[in-house]
């Protein structure tokens, strides 16, 4: 019998060319393929919740395969976290209704953005945060992450137009923590190419004062990439989790 | 004119094998003589506040050197930082007086422990956290925790026994983290060899029920090694600040 296995796995993106297969060097989705073929003896393909780009990291990400193998689910479990290198971690299987599908299913994500604003980044932070030393206007960047929620065309905050560019954000939280860095947190019910860490960018330089908190309205109406700031690197990007119903 | 620097550092200790310079490979000594013999075109001998092993990080060790160069401090910081390998950061510089010493001067230090103790550990942490994924007695913990405090012979929580065992413990903290994560927080006035890995070895054995908190004041006084447990991995370890007055 066909069984419809859901996996949560959290990575580390420093080393991959982000979640999807490709010829030019090392996927997640590829590692893991590798290794969940080599345990159930046949070809897997998986669906993801998100394709995560090169150096973004996951915490949530949630996939899907199919198999007839009837392998105990912590057996495989155990498996898996065995023979995957050290930077790919299966936190969770399940075993799901045949329809399910990771993507479909999905009404949102929610990924957090890290940012040092020190002066010197803490070396453990490195790949995980952007290190970006200026002191910050926290009022302002609240006020601007306000006009960013709710139902707009994202257009000035892709790095790739699609036909129709209206998303919606559910909430942004700035959450300042110790030693000196930010927690941006951003979900919303599905997101644009490179529109999470536009969006981080875009609140940066509001915080630096390099854009009006005001200005945000007409930068969204303008559709224009090239008013609305930066792209905050990928190192600073987490897949937090996937929303289920 | 002599100039006593103090430097504030913080080290990923992953791929070093401490931070005492030794033939056998890479050492944060070693490096950061290297760049500041660089920067002031002299050979320069660094004293450090603590010698942390392989595999253990820093986030506030303080070191000092002394030098005639009367390079400006924030271009010296900048320069360090430039030239540093990546895993090792400069967060502060500082000049004092002829006669401070980072080791004679400080009255104490303040390490963090941390574990995992879900099934499945993150990636982000597997560097700089011990996974032991047991459910754990923190009340048993935390009583464990107390009977260690003060004054004591610590023979029975070291690898290596001095002439003198004799350690106060100011505090034990066990903080419980998002993500089925453990903070062990332990400041004294001076640590034997190995004693805080030996400290959370003992705390995590009583946590899972293989020596009853009970047990602790006989244990000190047996001064026997083998009655305490294990010495936790030194990838958990994180000299978190030196104490000064």
């Amino acid at each position: 019998m066909q069984r419809n296995l859901k996996l949560i796995i959290s990575y580390e993106g420093t080393h991959y060319l982000g979640w999807q297969k490709t010829a030019m060097g090392p996927s997640i989705e590829e590692e893991l393929e590798k290794v969940l073929s080599q345990i159930l003896r046949h070809k897997v393909s998986l669906q993801a919740a998100s394709r995560t780009d090169a150096g973004v990291h996951a915490e949530g990400q949630v996939v899907n395969f199919f198999t007839e193998n009837e392998i105990a689910l912590d057996r495989l479990h155990k498996s898996l976290n065995g023979l995957l290198p050290k930077d790919i971690t299966v936190l969770h299987i399940e075993e799901m209704p045949a329809l399910f599908h990771p993507t479909l299913d999905n009404r949102g994500k929610e990924y957090h953005y890290f940012v040092c604003t020190g002066p010197a980044q803490l070396p453990f932070h490195r790949h995980f945060s952007w290190h970006f030393p200026y002191s910050l206007d926290l009022a302002a960047m609240n006020e601007a992450a306000e006009s960013l929620c709710g139902r707009h065309d994202f257009s000035a905050l892709t790095n790739e137009k699609q036909e129709d560019n209206t998303r919606e954000i559910f909430e942004i939280k700035i959450e300042p923590l110790a030693s000196n860095r930010l927690k941006i947190r951003v979900s919303g019910n599905h997101f644009l190419y490179k529109m999470v860490r536009n969006i981080a960018g875009v609140l940066l330089y509001v915080g630096c004062n390099k854009i009006s908190s005001q200005e945000i309205p007409q930068i969204l109406q303008s559709q224009d990439r090239t008013r609305a700031g930066v792209t905050a690197p990928a190192h600073g990007l987490i897949l937090h989790r996937v929303l289920y119903d």
